[in-house]
């Protein structure tokens, strides 16, 4: 019998199929390879060919915008909305709009085009890590923006347009519909409770164990309750903290060392899936609060999606959490015993 | 400047790409086309080949799951809910689930495998509408459910694994994320000005004119303010009405007129696209209500969906609704032309 369950902080409610539970093999799809042919304006050598860059790590003196950097920003070429200007909010009726104003920038994590955030050392991705603190701390200063918003698209069936290894990042003058729905289910769980939902999620799933994958001094990995996608995997901070670029760095460290090893376990289990990830923290205006617990979801792109779900919110999931976790956990003990 | 804009019903902000606008032309994407080869268990003669039939039109007196029907509805042979049992609803610690009770229903709108609803004559389009309204009429009466969702799924690249012309019906004990979303906003906004919104949104249209493709006696069609979509299209009702089951026979009518017109015109315009539509409703138990107006939603499947949205529920636009609008009433006049 398949099984409705509710995601506890936003209420949606999702079918979870356990009767032909479906494995890793199961999903039909291809596998992202990284092919290298043709000109590619994100390697080593052709910083000329992106918008000047905003920040880059170089240990070797090297200027800007040359060769000599091991991680770069820049803005998006194509950038969705516009730096420059005034937000002008007004009304067209009973309507509401306002300029597209906001930032767009891309998170270049490495000159070598081969590497993945996956095959990366600990110490680079690490690197990738501060640079998205780094970015929002500076963008933070800008009283235009509400919501800065961190993701990764890899492979082409996640929607990345350049294969080289690159995070994006896009600062908005609102806050985003599923994170308004995430802090405002917390918010109504913490006024419920007095606790975090996301340390009660944790609580319970160190205890029960069947949807936890890996944990480390800092971080738990886990399948979530009632995922939305087969593989879904959230890394959660174990101890509350509201927002990303608040962590310490042995937060940072360690997150590196979780976020590495998830990637691998997933190109492990699922054979080089697509996915996408995104860093789910506060909204800048309330950075610093007891209700909403930041985390990042990772959603392997595995199933052909039915466009109705986009109508209505919907998910069917043909592979519950525990099946994922189990596949996942028992990949991580071959991966440690090959390193 | 791109522009960012409110969907005043769910409060949802969208990037409405102003500057390089996409054109129909501009969208690179399979033609939807009818191989027709192979076995195919829709079609007249292979009853046998799905369960056996819930209703079916026939005007020739045939038996059911023999030849001789115009319209089928058959339960899901790979059903995402089970329809026997009870919910049991129970908790697990902090979470809550239920048994995945509920139907799932197909309807082979024709057992001509050569068809698409847009080249169904009008009057088979308004059976298929029919059916919808019959088949919900039946399943309210199941006191498990809360939820009917009515959806259809057009080309493989929107999720269609059979190409023969045919709707779903997924019948939930819960009401889904999306529309407690707008049904609540539909709400918030009757509580505060005493109208409908999607009456004052029938008004605007009409009076302003640049998102609206076309009306009939019943029914407007138009491109929404904040789409996420490019070419998402909305039929409304004119006269305010929460429930589609509700319609009454010019109605139904007049919808068939207006759905095979607005599905003629996106295959002009783009060329045959995949599609899904959905018929937004109330939930059963808020039937009659003032603040909720049902209507259905139209989204070709023309982007590559950077799954980023999903974790999100941020879109990016690359065609405003007032191009996409331009481009529809515009097909329209040559299709009226040629008819």
């Amino acid at each position: 019998m398949p099984e409705l369950r509710k995601d506890p902080i936003t209420g949606r409610w999702v079918i979870i199929a356990t009767d032909r539970a479906k494995r890793p093999s199961d999903f039909v799809r291809d596998k992202v390879q990284i092919r290298g042919s043709g000109f590619c304006p994100f390697c080593a050598g052709n910083e000329t060919k992106t918008p000047p860059e905003i920040m880059a790590y170089r240990n070797d003196g090297s200027r800007p915008n040359t060769p000599g950097w091991s991680l770069r920003v820049v803005p998006n070429k194509f950038p969705a909305l516009g730096i420059e200007g005034s937000l002008n909010r007004q009304g067209e009726g009973l309507y509401d709009k306002m300029h597209g104003i906001g930032a767009h920038e891309v998170i270049i994590e490495t000159p070598d085009h081969q590497q993945t955030l996956a095959t990366l050392p600990v110490r680079k991705v690490e690197d990738v890590l501060w640079a998205y603190r780094d970015r929002i701390q500076d963008l933070k200063k800008d009283k235009r923006f509400r919501y800065i918003l961190i993701f990764k698209n890899h492979g082409e069936a996640a929607g990345a347009s350049l294969e080289h290894t690159h995070s994006q990042l896009i600062a908005l003058p609102v806050v985003p519909m599923h994170v308004l729905e995430e802090v405002g289910g917390s918010r109504e769980y913490y006024n419920y409770k007095e606790r975090c939902i996301f340390c009660d999620i944790n609580r319970q799933e160190t205890e029960k164990g069947v949807r936890l994958i890996s944990e480390n001094q800092d971080f738990l990995a886990v399948c979530p309750f009632a995922p939305r996608f087969p593989f879904e995997t959230w890394i959660i901070p174990k101890v509350h903290e509201s927002a990303f670029e608040e962590s310490q760095k042995h937060e940072f460290e360690n997150l590196a060392v979780m976020l590495k090893d998830m990637l691998q376990r997933l190109d492990k289990v699922l054979d080089y899936p697509a996915y996408n990830y995104i860093v789910h923290t506060s909204p800048i205006q309330e950075t610093s609060n007891d209700y909403y617990h930041w985390h990042m979801e990772i959603m392997p792109k595995l199933t052909k999606v039915a466009g109705f779900e986009w109508g209505t919110g919907f998910f069917i999931n043909p592979t519950p959490p525990e099946e994922s976790a189990h596949f996942l956990r028992e990949a991580a003990i071959e991966a440690a015993a090959q390193s």
